[in-house]
């Protein structure tokens, strides 16, 4: 019997998302769940198969990086995860995947410009880019420093404001209060990407949304004057 | 029971229609039906997911946007729904969505300039933009305005031989005699949108598809002349 | 009981691939399927939805243009494929669709170049696209001149070798020895339309196929030296 | 009763794998796997259509070229799969397909640059493409010479640091240990060259992602110090 069953059952609904939302091919991309009272995530055991993993494979890591549940290895990618949960109290969850216009906008290096509503219903201004890690970042812990970059680049921004981010020639990582949350900031980035990229081809020089307005879809969504969905604040 | 059964069932299957047509990701976009002999439309409820949507569930509103029937909070973009059934006597349901390739027109701020018989086959030239809202205007009563700047942009124009429209920085509005006329125009915006992006990759300084052209294929489907399809006109 | 069962079923099979393939939205597209030994094609009722379609409802036309059977009014495009089946005996089954990226080069008046061996695996040469119609032949017979100016263009070319082409700010046209060649040239056509489009972004200036390389790859599947397949040719 | 009843299963996966994950029109495209102890490999039936085709119609072909089981032709590119599995000794399984934005590189004549991290995890480099084929070989054994000119660029490039190559004008072919493998090399550079044409169109004179980065990537995945997966390397 799991001591962790209702939290790899979040993390497992999560990552099997990924594919169906056609956000990741292949092995690419993960997501993680935490239990902050308890003090661990559950994420993507490494390199299985999306159409063959089960609640039951995902492994429960601490917040020091100890494998504490599971027979698995966990993602490679946990450091990153694990980074993320410490520098951001606020979040429940990651995701990582390669969704194509994200990455497209990650490889040439270039942050997603904040072009239209749909955008600012996720994100208040640009979806952030990374710098490129050093060598010296690369040679050691690879995936913690990736985790590193991301916290440094976001700085003095509120991680619900701005609910994930490009890292520089890789892809996105997103996040959420709930790991639900970050898988659908997934979908709005890629979806959001898509749109960049052809107002893009339609008006290269396209400057960025007004600020009144970013401020009010942002707002409708987020905060204490939101009224958007069904919630009373 | 509900007194308006088949105006919420006929809001309800455009609404589920339009992620099924791939128009829609998350819950952004939403559909609403009319009832002009009762004074009241069907629409959506806010921030529910399709996948959980039921019929039963759309809220209706009367024409003055008191809700009448319905637990949940309607969709945030009730007032612009309110505002073009208001407007457009002619029209039985109204579409929002923010589909990929007509949104990435909606965000440069740009019209869907009329260049085949597809377009022309929908739209009585081309797919018009809204110019960009105030700040005073998004200050206030911002969803009800977002219907303002539609019908002043629509000023001369005949709602059903243009039968949807840009909101700038934002995405289109569809509409049409029924809400499934209006689902058909926002599944013919995007295709629209698609081509015309990629017809202008081909050609930067395409001209505009003839008058005769246009004239011909918009008046096959539309008006006394109309001889596509199944009806005696 | 029909007279025409097996030639009506072939018309509804390949009229249901369509949507099926992804070349159609809405009612846009039909097919035709001909007898020539009995002087009459099967083709798609006007504006009926491809879900709603069955076998039964294809409508049967003779050569002269004369509904033989059928309640429903047949496809606008009746004429269109009239002309065609006349102008071409080798060919059995015409397919018109609104396919995307076919659609995008018919609207900006392109020929679509042949730059590899998919595109040469059906087409001896580029993807024809008609001169513009007159005024004079939209305001007659439109439906008819539209094949008209398919014959004219086609002029000196086999249909067998170029089994497909597009009209001018319209869309593209297929057809081939029975309807189920004609629906595989439409998808043929769409795909080789996409990739054109992308090699042209990454080569702007891209030269056509050489010569020997497109024979080669035509006649591997074309004529008295095929040897693709399982026919004993 | 088959022989070769495992290998022809294996082989039949892999093609059936192919349209499933959209890399493959029509019948465009076939797979091959490799039995080396005993001489042989199992292809695709020519011009077959995938959805009936069965395990039963693999045909098994030995080294030398000659069908020692089924009665079907085997794929008219089987050639150039025995050219690569004769050329290549570390390989099980050869795959090609007609994916629609890596054959549009291979129609530009151009090789995939290296961009970033997805591609890194696949590819030790850019994705070669080849040079383009003499009159002569095309004129003469053009299936066979086509896996030539593979192995002549492939001459210092190990084939398990580059499973896959464009062939110029042509499209990609793509291999692996299993033909499992190759299948998820063909998956891999399709939806690389899909990102790589988006960055470059972001990004025009894109830079190629740091040889540090490369090389972390790619030997995460691979080599004596791979990580990445749960085998125990």
């Amino acid at each position: 019997m799991s001591n962790y069953k209702e939290l790899k059952r979040e993390a497992f609904e999560a990552n099997v998302a990924l594919p169906r939302q056609g956000l990741i091919n292949l092995t690419f991309g993960n997501a993680s769940a935490a239990d902050r009272d308890r003090g661990v995530f559950a994420i993507k055991p490494s390199g299985v198969d999306y159409e063959e993993l089960r609640a039951k494979d995902m492994v429960v890591v601490d917040f020091e990086g100890k494998r504490v549940e599971g027979d698995l290895n966990p993602s490679s990618d946990t450091p990153t995860h694990r980074r993320l949960l410490l520098a951001f109290p606020a979040i429940g969850g990651v995701v990582h995947t390669h969704s194509s216009h994200a990455t497209a906008f990650a490889q040439a290096g270039q942050a997603i410009p904040i072009f239209g509503t749909t955008h600012a219903d996720y994100f208040n201004g640009d979806i952030p880019v990374t710098r490129k890690m050093t060598e010296a970042e690369i040679a050691t812990a690879y995936e913690w420093e990736t985790g590193n970059v991301i916290v440094e680049r976001m700085n003095n921004l509120d991680p619900l404001d701005f609910p994930g981010i490009l890292v520089n020639r890789h892809a996105p990582f997103t996040w959420g209060k709930t790991v639900a949350k970050a898988v659908e900031a997934a979908v709005a980035v890629e979806c959001i990407a898509h749109m960049a990229l052809m107002s893009l081809q339609l008006a290269p020089k396209l400057a960025r949304i007004e600020p009144e307005l970013l401020n009010k879809h942002f707002k409708r969504k987020h905060g204490a004057d939101a009224y958007y969905g069904q919630s009373s604040k």
